[in-house]
């Protein structure tokens, strides 16, 4: 068998994946999900979090294992830098969203990728978190996403594969547009 | 000493937080930041990220250590497991954003805590994600964050402490208010 006759495999079932949108266009209140994580503070601005399990397809699921995650601030705010920061922690769902995004719409459009990186870098004026200017926001300024894919296509392919991921991506959409965040003391 | 007279420590440096932020006022170039991650496909949804360098105080810095981050979709979306959701390190970000917040603002206020846990959970369609419902979006329809904060202060001074973290929150700010995300291909 040639390259050429190899059928494409990104390692993304699209089939299950065609399968499950069909399904759940008629059973629609099976697709209503719930993520989650909990977070237990240790010292400073260190905190510890974990993820275990969601709620979909109509009942309580879990991980293979629970997922731990500790955050910190870096030591040139004056804390121990004993995990990434929170807001690097958008930036990795950022970035693992789109990727798996990249994955599943080369699958599906049948382009065999062989490497896909992304380089992420967010701008923040950190004059906002301090309280120092209130023309500062506190979040990132703006975001950039730089992608290098090596893949049986042509860039022309390549960009709108990156598009689509776009398109589809919960994390992207999260970001871009504002959600509501409740928060409340039991 | 008695409990009473025993200063209030959370372990944040409220102090150089403080000092910190009048230095940069004064020097506002060295309050932009720049925060990074790194991510590779692995296969199927499976990435693998990476958080080591950044901006900011006019120079390049490096954390303690790189703090790398695997993510992949569950097995419920026929992938392998091999990582929390992307969607799930946003809420593990806004978390520990929120905590970190509440621990710096209690040491300003001369609070002691004792214990702070948050439980998240983010309500989700997926037959956004899926295209299967155009008024699905595709990240949360919203985020519920539930505080149990154990504490020095009555239910009414915890409840400002929260209010005012959520007020110098990077992460809440991104999530609730709209960011800009430019995504190229190299």
């Amino acid at each position: 068998m040639t390259e050429a006759d190899r059928p494409v495999d990104n390692g993304v079932n699209v089939e299950a994946l065609i399968a499950a949108r069909e399904a759940l266009s008629e059973a629609p209140e099976a697709a209503q999900f719930k993520w989650r994580a909990a977070c237990q503070w240790k010292n400073g601005t260190h905190s510890h979090s974990s993820v275990e399990s969601f709620f979909g397809l109509g009942e309580e699921q879990r991980h293979k294992r629970t997922f731990s995650f500790d955050a910190d601030h870096p030591e040139v705010f004056a804390a121990e830098d004993n995990g990434a920061t929170p807001v690097e922690y958008v930036l990795v769902g950022l970035a693992s969203c789109l990727t798996a995004g990249v994955a599943s719409v080369a699958q599906n459009r049948e382009i065999q990728l062989r490497s896909v990186t992304a380089t992420l870098e967010g701008d923040m004026d950190i004059l906002g978190i301090l309280g120092a200017d209130t023309d500062a926001r506190n979040g990132f300024e703006g975001i950039k996403v730089t992608y290098d894919i090596d893949a049986d296509a042509s860039k022309d392919d390549i960009e709108a594969l990156v598009a689509q991921s776009q398109k589809r991506s919960a994390v992207y959409d999260i970001i871009t547009n504002p959600t509501n965040v409740s928060v409340e003391v039991k």
